[in-house]
């Protein structure tokens, strides 16, 4: 197995992705091919080279953040992001491992390998593990910021394929995020997925409100990508301020020369930190194209590359790509009107 | 200045209720009008009542969380709830605040007091503290799950007026929730809020994202209800996480009896967790009705519905209600027609 890894992408490119690729490489037995320029990986990555699976496909281009997502990968057909999704597309690599611009990997992805049969709109999961008992799929977490309802009917079946593949949860628990427990509540788009999910034949467990999402009470929880995204990030804002306070403590404690590295609580709290810290964690999946695509934090360093290629390699080992492929998904309705395509994470 | 509670409303009626009001008259030097059962709120108040301006206003009716909020207001005329409203609405008390059904407090505050003229959505303000160096505003939390731009317009404009008269902020920071930075992120209705807010004469300083909230950018923060809720409980549900960790780690530590109260970080943590904790944090205000009501969390305690009190104190000292009623709103255009007054938090 050959994952394609962006070496270009990310805040901490090269340096961070080249060492997370080859702690993948090591860890999981499997080939990396690290896509970027040629010349710098050559430096960075060339000592690893020779004992672990390891090769550079050039290049030359790379998309910023900053960028147009369209336009660029429209222009920049030498991107990381271009040249690295097409390894998936002709089959060179299992798949494809970005840190790079989330806006301008979905739409290379979603163009240059296509939608499932069926899925009308690819969604974004990311695996919450706030409760490290019980982790469960958030999806959409932003691919969709308007979403109709047959949308997350779609995006529950994935996340059912996936939780059930890669977990190995027979018949996961599927919730729908939403203001209130009841089946009345929400707005008028969560009032009509709870009566799709309820006829559907899932596992569907009802509405999920935010407190509970700690609980480990659901498996997948549904939403449109404009929740999804801004549940997502803000736990990652809450996680961040609590290791900041960490730090600084830390800082503190070490001034005053007191020892306390080895409290019970102490390493719960750092467990839970960086469970919901990105810069730890892996990544997110795309589900509904034709190909396994995984999008990383911009701020990712070594550790949550390594991790983000480890779920891809999940992935490609439970077929996720290839059942949700063989899934009779329903026939959507014509597509909407409005532009409702603005990606984002 | 009386201020009247519901003492049959929450989870720990009415023992936690009367205390923490008992704990307001003292604090903050305020009449109390305890609404409730009277034979029951003798026994636990007559000891507080000579030496403390606290009265018991008799309600034989209890307003259940499992009914329908509008059903029960309109059949239970006794409740502390209706009675409660009423006090206000007839100027015997200055503010209202409730731990009982969410549903019912909105929909008798809605039908008793009414709306400010020219509002066309009242919405739950709930000041957030996850960084307590700049706490913040959020709203709507939950009133209204379905809203058109021009109602998060109306709720920017409370949010400036509550902040600025509140907080003390000349100019209060007014930030859109949204699921990226950029001015063409976002769902079909945050970005025609955003293009309402540029164009106001608001202090509208763009969208904010998730992983922002902590940072201090904004001092209102709106959204709409829908979203509003799933963030407010989703950094409950973090917080009651976080907390259990820190009960277990105490145990564990107690039982191993190692001495680790001074340390810096943990008395940070505990004030963060605190200050996420609605067991801790005071409750939320209704913006948009003429009166003032306040509603507390269900699962309130005595040292919440002190601090709810004192957020009553607050809005009736700075004439919140007062200065919203003059403030000169854009006619609302005529109601939406689906069905979108589910209320919930």
């Amino acid at each position: 197995m050959i994952i394609a890894v962006d070496a270009s992408g990310g805040e901490y490119s090269p340096h961070e992705i080249v060492k997370g690729a080859v702690k993948a490489a090591q860890d999981y037995k499997i080939g990396i091919a690290l896509v970027g320029k040629k010349d710098i990986l050559h430096v960075q990555a060339s000592r690893y080279m020779k004992k672990l699976d390891i090769n550079i496909v050039d290049a030359s281009e790379v998309i910023g953040d900053e960028e147009s997502p369209i336009e660029a990968v429209i222009k920049k057909q030498k991107s990381s992001i271009v040249v690295g999704i097409d390894l998936v597309k002709r089959d060179q690599a299992s798949a494809f491992v970005s840190a790079g611009s989330t806006g301008a990997v979905m739409y290379a992805a979603f163009t240059m390998l296509g939608r499932v049969e069926g899925i009308e709109r690819p969604a974004i999961g990311s695996i919450i593990t706030i409760n490290i008992a019980s982790p469960f799929l958030l999806l959409d977490c932003g691919a969709n910021p308007n979403c109709r309802p047959k949308h997350l009917l779609q995006f529950a079946q994935m996340g059912n394929i996936y939780v059930r593949e890669v977990f190995g949860v027979p018949s996961p628990r599927i919730a729908l995020l939403n203001n209130g427990e009841e089946e009345k509540k929400g707005n008028q788009l969560a009032r009509e997925v709870y009566q799709l999910l309820k006829a559907s034949d899932l596992n569907f467990i009802g509405n999920i409100e935010g407190q509970s999402l700690p609980k480990g009470m659901a498996d997948v929880v549904v939403t449109d990508g404009f929740t999804g995204n801004i549940v997502l990030k803000t736990l990652e804002g809450v996680g961040e301020a609590f290791l900041k306070l960490k730090n600084v403590s830390q800082e503190h404690s070490n001034a005053s020369r007191k020892e306390s590295r080895d409290m019970q609580f102490d390493v719960g709290f750092g467990a839970m930190v960086k469970r919901i810290d990105y810069r730890e964690s892996g990544g997110a999946c795309l589900l509904g194209l034709n190909g396994n695509v995984i999008i990383s934090h911009g701020r990712s360093q070594a550790k949550a590359i390594r991790n983000a290629i480890g779920m891809a390699k999940q992935s490609v080992d439970r077929n996720v790509c290839q059942i949700i492929q063989q899934y009779k998904f329903i026939e959507p309705d014509p597509p909407m009107t409005e532009t409702n395509d603005e990606q984002s994470t």
